[in-house]
């Protein structure tokens, strides 16, 4: 399915400071867009472009996928994250938006105390998209996936005015009761592992125009959930565990509401990092909106037995109490977290 | 999460033939759209407008649901549904909307010869969208899933600037084999159960700005796959099966792809419906066109051992032979079935 086009100019550097334009000879048999390739083909670069499906049943180019569950059950989730709105292509490469796409949805797994085992991935794409920006893309699906010991065993594709991925991760749970947001008991003790507040600095850093720091910039565009931590949990008797995407209060008062009990957090056991508190004070912002408010960094935080024996990797931020929602010191937080359809 | 805005103009006919144009109170403490209900609002009237997912370990509102696989293996299915790529909402309803995306991914489930029991359904929409237009969009969604005895256990939402529905089935083999579509041997007879060419008739109709025949439009807006015949071909001894989502031709090419075979098609057993014969004059087309290129009607092509007994629900078509690539009456069919990027 060669694309016959004309040799297209192309502006190159001569190196001394002057733009020259010239002709540059293309080979129309290489596809180079999405559209050279059809959708058929486009498929076929997917399957290819990916790690086999080796756990899978049936893998992709079936009708369906078929895993196996060896305990009897199976963890779902799906996200949609949609060009511009959840991700931008001139802030974060192709292959942080994958990486991402697949973290988002590991982490719902993972606060469930499972193991991400396989992932789904529906994609929309421009027609005129380069297959450069999609490899790349898929190659983060796979670093990803590799990452956490889960494979992709099918999707979909879309031609779409603007890139959407509709990505569905399911889990094993080996034989392991649920981690349920409904679980928290007043007396619990309510921990956190993994960072608050560094994707929202990122996105703070982007959203006025700046690049740096790296690391805030990094923690928006490709997010490292504590995958190991979600199973530890379970094993330790988490009572409830949720995933911090929305912001922890936000989360945490979604835990509240499902539980039936009243969350108060100790701001002391919450205080900004160093970096944060830099960020913030160059921005002329509180840092701990970030913290308390920001999403995207996928932290764990659940509720356990106060007798609970904590690893260092978990940090005891509060208590569950009588009641109903979220307190910070005994106040209510007044900057809730990132909400759609505002 | 009331919104404050001004008494509307609105336009009522007085019944005498005159259109009067005067201000209606509206109460600012109900919801119109999507907007007035906010992400959490949203996401509490879907659960809320849904049936109980009883079957389900956990449903709806944890960070993912978990579903019993009492036979240890689960199918999974993904599909994706763009405005006015996949459906138009001028063309139609709400509830076809929601009716379609369930029946795509069953169609899915069936072809594997499983149950559909599950689905997740991640839900972009403009804030400005109706709230009666979301209610009929998930009464579409609860009717498919009642008709076929699944679920709705998940999803997610997103504002987005047109609708767009990402659909993740999960299905039960119930300790049977799942029927893959690389299992035709040479010998094996073709079979379909379900129409051809109705909803390409349709979408024909409808491209014309024709609403009528009211047939053929509602094949296109509402399928109506043979969900029982895909498990009762499987227990019948299917080699190979696929639902005709792209054309048959196109889906058979697959099917024969992935078995390294031959399939010829008669083209006197699929000699197009009267129904389809009118249409096809009226609109000066070749009604072969859509029987043979046609997707959307969600059909299931199947192949069987030649000895099978095959019920009057199952039409033979074609047979299986040596060699690769799809024939009619020994003759490649020209016309692909549908694809993007084009």
């Amino acid at each position: 399915m060669a694309h016959t086009e004309a040799p297209r100019p192309s502006v190159s550097d001569s190196g001394r400071g002057e733009n020259r334009t010239h002709w540059r000879l293309v080979d129309i048999s290489e596809p180079r867009t999405i559209a050279d390739l059809g959708e058929f083909g486009l498929i076929r670069r997917i399957i290819a472009a990916l790690p086999p499906a080796d756990s899978a049943v049936v893998g992709p180019g079936d009708d369906a996928a078929v895993l196996a569950c060896p305990d009897g059950q199976v963890v779902a989730s799906t996200d949609l994250l949609i060009e511009n709105r959840h991700f931008r292509r001139d802030w974060s490469t192709a292959n942080d938006i994958g990486h991402k796409a697949a973290a988002r949805n590991f982490a719902d797994i993972v606060a469930m105390g499972a193991h991400p085992r396989s992932l789904l991935v529906g994609l929309a794409v421009p027609p005129e998209l380069e297959l450069s920006w999609l490899d790349s893309l898929l190659a983060g699906f796979a670093e990803e996936c590799a990452e956490v010991g889960a494979e992709v065993v099918g999707g979909d594709v879309s031609a779409a005015d603007s890139v959407l991925l509709a990505v569905t991760a399911l889990g094993d749970l080996a034989g392991r009761p649920p981690v349920r947001m409904s679980g928290a008991r007043p007396g619990n003790v309510v921990a956190i592992t993994g960072r608050l507040g560094w994707a929202a600095a990122g996105y703070a850093v982007l959203s006025r125009g700046f690049r740096s720091p790296v690391q805030v910039v990094n923690a928006h565009r490709r997010p490292e959930p504590p995958y190991s931590e979600g199973i530890r949990a379970a094993e330790l008797g988490a009572t409830a565990m949720t995933d911090v995407s929305d912001g922890l209060v936000v989360d945490l008062g979604h835990l509240a509401e499902a539980s039936g009990v009243r969350i108060d957090l100790r701001r002391d056991a919450l205080e900004p990092a160093a970096k944060l508190r830099d960020v913030s004070s160059a921005l002329n912002t509180d840092p701990m909106m970030w913290v308390l408010g920001g999403g995207d960094d996928y932290a764990l935080v659940a509720t356990f037995p106060n007798e609970t024996r904590l690893p260092d990797s978990w940090q005891v931020v509060g208590m569950v109490n009588e009641g109903s929602g979220v307190r910070v010191d005994g106040l209510r937080w007044a900057h809730a977290g990132h909400q759609h359809f505002r």
